[in-house]
This record gives structure tokens, sequence and C-alpha cells, in this order.
């Protein structure tokens, strides 16, 4: 058995001429993932989790990678999403930078970078390709998909294109689709890239890359990821140690604020490419689960098969608003599922669930809980019928 | 009397060497404004308005300009302000470019725009601009000081400067310092400006100036003007008709919201000059009504002479929150002034007093009629005193 368990880390390679929702096809094509935890015997304790734009497939420390991942405090021995019980695996999204195949990956028929020619990408793509990946390593279902921010979408789009896949779902601060106002903040971020001279129609390289225009679109991404109030706790008016009194006419860094924004937007640009961003950004904005499901969003809702869902939104998002959680959980509610929905009271906005473990880890674990015991009442009487 | 009544459109010039709040002086400087309605006899009825960072003092149309003013529907004969029975006088703000000195003005000491040159600007600077102005203009006392936005900032920086000038003021959607949601949105749009290479460290050109740094520096201001709940309702997720379905790659305009913005910040783009923009948005971030009267800003509210205060705030406004609404009706209320606060509900965030005449029109007329009865009773006691 145990030569069926995947590599920790590792990649799928995608079947050749993989077909995208927009028409466009990839050959030679591979998402990253990371997998870990303990698998039991009949490998239905599998969990997926689909991150958000900017995470990499490590979610967590383990064996192969101690590290700690970007959602450290939830995954893991004893933690809310426990890998004693549970056997994760986290899919980096197709189309970015962090080991799946995207426009910064090399197109093997030219030899070349994709850059610009990669083709149209959706969410929907990184939702077939995740499914895809998880079957390529072994598994015909799935106990349970989560889906955080983007993932949350991606998951949707899972769910909506493979209902054989798993009958519960942990949607946290996800949307069934892209509203005007994230629309625009995103619009806006990708305007500020392609602005930058250096961008230079996707053409940069290492060395002269759109660095700056990448650091400001992160600015406003991480102005859009937190809540004015718990700016105000934290940063308030204090000035920054930078803050030089007496020159005239410098417009900068002045304020803690400044600073914060600043250092945290240079390791970004740093470390994720920019035609990646482009692509991702462009693909949560066309998303909309009522178009892919040819009908509204409440009706597509309806339409998923889930048994059993977790929603929870975070009352101070103002990029994911509380409203499209409310909007998935009412419309997964009326096709029978069993939905639980937590509204979190929260001053970290769309960040919360990455930064307040407390608050959301034992809502994951309950409902973890709950569908661990329904499975096992599922196996049982399936025995007895085979009896 | 006749001659007494200042010209409907006009200029104030400013004392030589007029200094600044953090040190500089200005030479040959002078103030923009427009004056109308009815004037009585004791000129005792009239109303400074304070604009925000972007209007001109053309507040709205009058015999000497019959083009509608940007709050045409608050102010003019019949209208919430009704200028049958008030004198009204707009000061453009000092630092602007819409007729007052700034940046883009001539320094006569060299025959050049100023550009970076203009000494650093604070709101105070701006208070003490219209305030020498209403009294070059004749008027020692203002029956009420009316301030929108950055307008509500300079009333309160005039208010404390300036205290035997009124003792009424109107405060909508202002604030007593900004905090670091609205200083990392603005230090965001000055860098997203200074970053355009055109913007050539202010040595920019009619022909080259950064134009596609202003039209981005608006977009994220217009995304912070209104709420996500109106977009909602506006535009949810309808296409613009330029939208060109099957092509790859193309990031460009595709949702309503998006056009909308690109129409909107071009205007905008247009017709402020960056160099302006930057000043102005620089004070409003430094401005801290506390620092400026040496003390918390609690404790400064309280020392401002104010016998009757109206203070208007937006639920869904993001850039000058509620919050500080309320902050600066409870710090005027401890000091013995009468206040009257209002929250208004409504969708249009910090836009909302542009928008909805009718919700904060009549607030505005009672409050204006409350204050001129008691001027009325004032002076008949005075006049009994004086028998």
């Amino acid at each position: 058995v145990i030569e069926l368990i995947p590599k920790a880390t590792g990649f799928v390679r995608l079947p050749n001429k993989f077909r995208l929702h927009h028409g466009g096809t990839l050959s030679g094509a591979r998402v990253a993932y990371e997998a870990f935890g303990c698998l039991n015997a009949s490998r239905d304790n599998v969990i997926l989790l689909m991150p958000g734009l900017s995470p990499d497939a490590h979610v967590a420390s383990h064996d192969q990678d101690a590290s700690p991942g970007w959602w450290e405090g939830m995954v893991g021995l004893g933690k809310p999403i426990d890998t004693m019980l549970w056997y994760v695996i986290c899919v980096n999204p197709l189309g970015s930078c962090n080991g799946s195949t995207g426009p910064a990956s090399l197109n093997p028929a030219t030899g070349n970078a994709y850059r610009l020619s990669f083709p149209k990408l959706a969410i929907e793509d990184i939702a077939d390709a995740a499914a895809y990946a998880v079957q390529a390593l072994g598994f015909k279902q799935l106990s349970c998909v989560v889906g955080c921010s983007m993932g949350g979408m991606s998951s949707l789009a899972l769910l909506a294109r493979h209902p054989d896949l798993t009958s519960n779902h942990i949607n946290i601060s996800g949307a069934a689709l892209a509203l005007p106002f994230s629309i625009a903040l995103r619009s806006l971020q990708r305007e500020i890239v392609q602005n930058d001279p250096l961008w230079s129609f996707g053409q940069y390289d290492q060395d002269n890359f759109p660095k700056q225009g990448m650091v400001l679109a992160r600015k406003l991404g991480l102005i859009s990821y937190r809540s004015a109030r718990e700016w105000d706790k934290r940063f308030g008016r204090m000035l920054s140690d930078s803050y030089r009194t007496g020159e005239e006419n410098s417009f900068d860094l002045h304020f803690t604020v400044e600073e914060y924004l600043e250092c945290q937007a240079q390791k970004f640009a740093q470390r994720f490419d920019p035609n990646c961003f482009l692509y991702l950004s462009y693909a949560i904005n066309q998303f909309d689960l009522g178009v892919l499901m040819g009908s509204t969003v409440q009706e597509a809702l309806q339409r998923l098969q889930i048994e059993n869902a977790l929603v929870i939104g975070v009352n101070t998002d103002i990029l994911f608003p509380l409203q499209q959680q409310v909007e998935i959980a009412e419309g997964l509610c009326t096709s029978g599922t069993l939905v639980e929905f937590h509204e979190i009271e929260s001053d970290n906005g769309h960040d919360a669930f990455l930064i307040e473990i407390n608050k959301f880890g034992h809502l994951i674990t309950n409902f973890l809980n709950k569908i661990s015991s329904v499975n096992s009442v599922d196996t049982v009487h399936r025995l007895e019928l085979e009896d």
C-alpha cells in the first residue's frame, strides 16, 4: 500500500492538449502539489485545499519540508485540520508561478516562456487541473474540498464540473462571482502593472521587470485585505522611523502604515511573476458560477450536489464581502445541502482566516468531525448491505 | 452700499510673504472665490463654503456664471442654502489649480511655475488663506462655515486658528485627522502618479504630463468615494459595449464598472494638475487637529469656540468613515457647543452629499434657520442694550 501514497511534494503532469475553459489548450503542463497527513487504508480521508491567488502549495510544514506554510496554524498534527486524522492535498493553481504551469513557464513548443501567449485562463481551469491532479494521485473521492478566497471560487467551479469528486465543502471568505467593487480594484491593479514601462507588454526579464508596478498593485491589494478598523488600532498616526522632518516637498514614507505597505509589497514583488498576476487577477474578475452553469447564481448553487457545507465569512471583509458568503450558504441550502453558516466578527477583513486561526479552527474541526462520523456510518451501512 | 459687495467671481490677493504653516512663505499669491446671494445691510448673513480637494470655487450657478456648480442642488434661490436668505462665499483651496495659487502657478520671483519648489502645504494654510479672503472681502464675521470632505478639515483648522470669525459650523463627511486606511489610499495615489515616467519629478509640460498616472490615481479615488453596494446595484456584472469576445489575452475594459471609471478618471486627468494633486493629497494626510492645537483631538475639539454645530456623516463612507464625524460631534459637545449629529443612510458613500441633496438639504436648511433666528434675537438684544 505504501507505494500508492504520493510523494509529499511533487508535480502532476496534465494530459497533453489539456483543454482550457475559453478554448485554448496546454501541452506539457503540470501542477505543483503538496500532500501529507495520515491516509487511511480505504483512502477515504482526503481533503483538498484550494488556495487564494498568491500562496504556493506549501500549506503547512511536514516531514519533507519543515518550513512554515501559508496556513501553518490550521493544518498539521493536532491542528484544526488534524493531519493525524486527515490526509491533506494542496494544489497550486494552474496559471500561478509557484510550481504550476503559468505564463512564466516555458512553452515546450517554442522553448521560450509563454508570457502573453499563454492561453486565456479561467477559474474553471484551476478547478479542472486540481481535479485532474487528485485523481492522478490515486483519489477518486475526496472527503472534503476546502477553498479560501479565490480558492472559494475554484472550489465552487470544481463542485460544478466534477460533481462526483466530493459531497462535502468548506467555503471560507469565498464568492460565487466577482462583484463590481472588487472587479474595479483588480482591474486597477492590472492597469498599474501594465502602466509600468518595464512591463513591456509582458516581455520583461529578471533584471528589468515592472517591480514598482507590482509593488503598487500589491499595496492596493493589501489595503483591500484588511479593515480600516484594524489599521486604526495597529498604526493610528504613528510616524515611521524614516520620517525626516523639515525636508521640503518630499512625498516619501511618513506614516508607519506606509512603511508597512512598502515592506510587504516589496516582498510580494520579489516572488510573484507580473504576467501570472495579470492572468489570475483577470480570471477572478471573469468568474461567475451562474454563467458557468447557464443559469442564475442561485440556481447554479442549488444544482451543486453537496451533502454538507460549511460557509464562513467575515463582517469586515471588503473584497469578498459577507453578502457573498450569505449568497453561497442560501443557494446551497435550497438544494437540500446541510449548510452551516458562520459570520466571524473580526477586524482583520479578508485576511482574517490567515490570522485568527482560533475563530475559524473550531468551526472547521467540528465540521470535519461531523462529516467524518457521517462517512463512518455510511461505511458500516455498506458493509451490512454487502453481508 | 452696493460698492461694498464683492464681484461675484474674483480673486483675493494674499499679503506678500504670506506665511505657511510649515515655515515657507508665498509672495504674490491669490485665492479664487465666488460670492453671491443676498447680502443684508448689516452684512451678517454670510456663509463660507470650504470645498473638497478637487472642486473649484464655482459652487453653484449665479448671475455672472450660469453654468452648474459642483453643489448646484444645494446652493441657490429656493435651494437648501437659499441665496435669497444667505450670501454665500466659496473659496478655492490654496494649493489647488482652479484659480488659487498652487504648484502649477507662476512663481513671480522666477517667472516659472513653482512645481516642486512650491513650499510645503498644510490644511492650515488653506484655512488661513480662506479666512484672509473673507476678511479682505469686507466680512469680519461669518454666520456659518460649511466644510465638506477635505473642506471639513479646513473648516476645523479655520475655527481653531480664527476663533472670532464665526460661531456656527456645518461639517459634512469631514474629519479632525486622517486615519491610516485613507492615509494609505492617498499615499498610494501619489506613488501611482510619481511612478508615471512622464511625471519627471514634477517637470512635465502640457503635452507630456503623467496623464495615465493621474487616471489610475483618480480611479482609486473613485473606488473610495462610493460604496460597493451602490456599484452592485448600478453596474453588477454588466459587460461594456467595447467588450470584444474571443480576443486572447486582452486585459482591456470588460465590465461597465471599468468603463465608468475610465471615463470619469479621464475627465479628472484633463483638468487637474498632478503636482497640485500631490500637494493637496499630502496636506490631507498630514492634518491632525490635535497636533495643531497641541493636545488630543478630543481636547482640541472641546476648545473650539463654537455655539452651534451640525455634523453629518454617511454610514457607507469608507474614506471619511462615520466614526470620524461621531468624533467631531462628541468633541464639540463636551465644550458646550449645541451639536446636531446626523447619520445618513445611503449607498453613495463619501460622495453622498453631492448626490442625495434631499437627505442633507433639509438638515442644513433647518440648522441655518435655527442660527438665523438665534442671530436675530441676538441683534434685538443688542439693540435693547444700546437703548
